[in-house]
């Protein structure tokens, strides 16, 4: 049996078959085309499925379940979405209007709680009880993993890790808040502080590598200058590990989970950005000789929205939620 | 059948006899003092046990377990002391020790760990599945309940909320780290503000209050004269709301629990506090529309460190463990 697994973004809506193992066997792709009306948007969802099933001749009796991840919030007992802020979705029936093209259990949730949990079946934290994924983009999101199940709260706000203060009275937040962890450790907290730099030091190598144009500059420009040794980039690198470090403290601090998980865009950085961020993060334990949570680079990459979001639906259908 | 609950603290161990339900039926105090060899403690624990059975009459066979809440980390798997601060123990084979005396199964835990559980089984928080319990006294400690058990994370090190990072930069802590919420949210952190405020302001109420010594300043006077109008005091008393409510919706970014309950020293000031904190936490939330946990007071006061215990082993021995 196969379980489909959707990952629905704000520009591409993608959908994959995937075995009981979390490996996708056939996928399909779909321009989301926001601005539509969402009865749109879930009937090429829809088209995606049977795509995606098409391709290697299976049809509706070979499947278990769906299991949807959005970039907003879910409400699990009648599969609606509560809202999805770049879709420009508020209260929109999903299970019910998926169900009118595929008659199958639907069990919808966070995308980045879904790939976080695609990380725990699949990817680098498989075997681990509790894990949490940051997904370092845009925004820095979460993903909570607690006894092998995905965990979002008694209420669905769980795992909002990127708005956790970090610096009260602090960088204001597109949220309204101030200090938010965000604001100092996604990718668009990185181009911040390379451009206050730059603003000042205007000769230096990333400079260079932006073209000269300071709006050019990004996370990977900031990371390649500081790999290439200028002093600028290496300035806010060591800053941006710094407070990386610190969210990843708070996260020990209060969950102590097995295994730590960096995904998202910043997260393409590699080897030396954990490096990096392992060696700060000592400085802040405050059992400075107990073990701790490992921290490791996500291994699905893009893959993990689909397969999170299959094996949801695995989880809550074996059990019968 | 029973289960014995012992509070260890610097200043006193208490023991008591506890029924399945979280009641005690009999408890029995000694002082610990706390620089004695760590044998000499660990037999006057096993004695007031005695003493609390000897109460009601009863024997070692109508006990099915012990529980101890420590101030420090304990290895769950040995039953050792991993360290107690305050107490100066490092790697203390408390089990085995306190086994000489009670040929007992003996489980071993954290104190605002299990006084957060207490509270989860006979207090505020009873049948709510998740329910973070912040212990506001001297420094700021936090017991986790997750999927109704206590939760200290997979190396032994979580819900030390105290520690959590909430102003980068901010004022030095103990543990060695800046802007620890504990610098923000315990009893400490009301007579730092307020002390500092006075410096300025001399002939405050709260001034007053404190027989005009600033050194007499506590967490009380503070309260007492924000009660009485005091400018000065509610100021502090404001300022402390605020970094409380911060703390509060990092808990709730992160976890998302059912209810946050609210004990230790500070949690005397009783709705006085938590009706100001509660009118905090709205401004901080993520989603301002949804819901979020209710915020209590603790119930149990000074007896859930017993009933915790006691009901620890009762978890632990009905389990198996």
């Amino acid at each position: 049996m196969y379980y489909i697994g959707i990952d629905l973004g704000g520009t591409n809506i993608k959908a994959g078959v995937v075995d009981e193992t979390g490996r996708i066997v056939a996928q399909a792709y779909a321009k989301t085309q926001a601005q539509r009306p969402y009865g749109d948007i879930v009937r090429d969802m829809a088209a995606c499925v049977t795509m995606s099933m098409n391709h290697i001749n299976i049809t509706q009796g070979d499947i278990e379940a769906i299991g949807i991840g959005i970039p907003g919030l879910a409400r699990q007992n009648d599969g609606s979405v509560i809202f999805c802020t770049n879709l420009g979705w508020k209260d929109i029936p999903l299970r019910t209007e998926m169900q009118k093209y595929l008659s199958k259990p639907v069990f919808i949730d966070n995308d980045a709680t879904v790939a976080g949990y695609a990380e725990s079946i699949a990817g680098v934290s498989k075997g681990y009880p509790c894990s949490v994924f940051l997904t370092l983009g845009t925004g820095t999101g979460g993903g909570i993993v607690i006894n092998g199940r995905p965990w979002t709260g008694r209420h669905g706000i769980a795992s909002e890790l990127g708005h956790m203060t970090i610096a009260l009275d602090g960088v204001p937040c597109t949220c309204g808040n101030d200090g938010c962890a965000e604001r100092y450790t996604s990718a668009s907290a990185i181009i911040r502080m390379a451009r206050q730099e730059c603003m000042t030091y205007t000769d230096s190598l990333l400079m260079k590598f932006a073209g000269g144009d300071m709006e050019r500059i990004n996370a990977k420009t900031v990371f390649d200058a500081a790999k290439a040794g200028d002093e600028v980039a290496c300035r806010v690198f060591d800053h941006y590990c710094d407070h990386l470090a610190v969210l990843i403290n708070n996260i020990i601090c209060t969950l102590d989970p097995d295994m730590i998980v960096l995904g998202g865009g910043v997260s393409h950085a590699g080897e030396f950005l954990l490096d990096n961020v392992r060696r700060k993060i000592p400085r802040y334990l405050l059992y400075k000789e107990l073990p701790y949570a490992e921290l490791r680079l996500a291994s699905l990459g893009n893959d993990a929205g689909i397969i999170g979001a299959a094996m949801l639906g695995r989880l809550y259908h074996t059990e019968g939620v």
